[in-house]
């Protein structure tokens, strides 16, 4: 058991393994499990049924784990819901909310103030900028880049393998710059780059670049206005 | 820990927080914690790692919280399955089925034999009618309303924001009339009325009211029967 | 508590229920539960907060359940996330990977080395061949046939009742050839077959049967190249 503050709070068959650092007014509800090597900064509030600082695994036919993922690092301030799960190697940076049942993956950058709606998903390798939002049930693959700003709607989803498996791929999720947004169900293909506060609308699918400043919509997108 | 009848079974690392009240013939799970203000009926089924009767958070860039959510209710012969969550002002009626990792908002109603499919999700301040199916994986944003018999298809996604955080905007999820059918994976925007047993169909993007007794498909959705 | 080998290792808090079979060198992370008739063979990994084992139920809408869906198996150098649930009746073959928060109805099999991802769901009656990948968030629906070295994007979403509960239907779910690939957030039909080797684009809703070797894309999806 690691030393836990007097100031901090923590709740019934909580499990903190050897080498968690728990900061100040931390609050930790029940069944939480903070795996070995995982550091909570002060006043991070902590929901109940979370797995944190999990390190990655995989099978034969999956794509090779960087061991050397060794640390989460929660900064201070940031709320973490129920039912959360987040992989070692990740820095989820001040005042960041984590809804219910999200997850996040290794060697995953998450800026200060940005909002993780609840059972979205941040895929491996992934940096997401400072305020953006990413709502319920998004999907942000692996290796995808959200600069500050951005908004990914509900249920949007993301790829990274142009080929599906079938031939080797450098894996590339979306670019997807400044203060762009991206409508509910929207579905974006490997590699695609987003422009400047452009608008994506709900249900299209993203087959090509996006211009700054650009709004398309439809199956393929194209453009309706900018 | 609370009063439990001897007529209900209780499973392992169960917390049950001050103020909970447990009806007759109720089984929980192992590792389920309820919170306090909660107030489960008779025959309820509660499964296992839920977590039920959460009070609302945020942070500074999400919307006010209604401070006065105060009590989950949950009525008789209700079945609940695992890993499910449940916040504080809502209210479950009789006989409704919630699947596992199913998450529900605050200041939600689902009323009688309404079943909530697996890992769906039904966001803040949402009505739900009588007889209603929502089925795996589908989104009800914020601010919904369904009337009774509504069909909400597998991974169906809703929106409530117009603007995507860009502008002032009063939230106004879908209004769905009574017996209407969504097919899955279907999307639609922010305030859009369903018409009356209308249908739409699997993948459309609905972007306009749909009449009643109407067939829509496609993106944007347009009529193909009525 | 079932007979554990001395070569395997239980985390804190785990329930495992009478008649569990544990093999060798196995690993359970922190808090998970293994109901009555679990059969876990050697070397196999589960994560922390699991549900292992569940006996279907339902309410009086929902479709009858089989009584005699007893038993879960789960076979030698099977990696199972955190937060997994996985109903009785159902076989998981060897070195299948299951990512976290994954979930897996009764009476379905799923054959060596295959992938299941992140969140995604598999429903009941279905029958999952070799070395398939099942992608984060993917949903696959009852009684579907994904043959072998089949590829189903992230967020891709399938239905089984034609009717969406209007009539009597017997359900079907897709059925997927061979080596087929079906890119993210695409839509499948009830009973759809998508022939072996064929590609569906993503995004797509794909309405009629797929002959091998195409690629079809949009919405409805049509051919793009044979």
């Amino acid at each position: 058991m690691s030393d836990v503050p007097k100031s901090s709070k923590i709740g019934n068959n909580v499990v903190l393994e050897e080498g968690v650092t728990i900061g100040e007014k931390v609050v930790i509800g029940h069944n939480t499990i903070i795996l070995k090597g995982t550091d909570i900064g002060n006043n991070v509030e902590i929901g109940s049924n979370c797995v944190l600082g999990i390190q990655p695994s995989g099978n034969q036919r999956m794509r090779k784990i960087d061991e050397s993922s060794k640390q989460l690092i929660i900064k201070n301030g940031t709320r973490i819901g129920h039912g959360v799960s987040i992989y070692s190697g990740t820095i989820i940076s001040q005042n960041v909310f984590i809804g219910d049942q999200a997850s996040i993956r290794e060697n995953v950058s998450v800026s200060e103030e940005t909002v993780i709606g609840r059972a979205a998903i941040i895929e491996l390798n992934s940096t997401i900028g400072k305020r953006c939002t990413i709502q319920t049930l998004a999907y942000v693959t692996g290796d995808t880049i959200l600069e500050d700003n951005v908004f990914i709607g509900p249920c949007v989803s993301m790829s990274n393998d142009k080929y599906m498996g079938a031939e080797e791929y450098t894996l590339k999720g979306p670019i997807i710059k400044e203060g762009a947004k991206i409508g509910n169900n929207a579905s974006l293909l490997p590699g695609i780059i987003i422009g400047r506060e452009s608008i994506v609308g709900a249900g299209s699918v993203v087959t090509k670049n996006i211009n700054n400043y650009e709004i398309v919509a439809g199956v393929p997108a194209r453009r309706i206005r900018s």
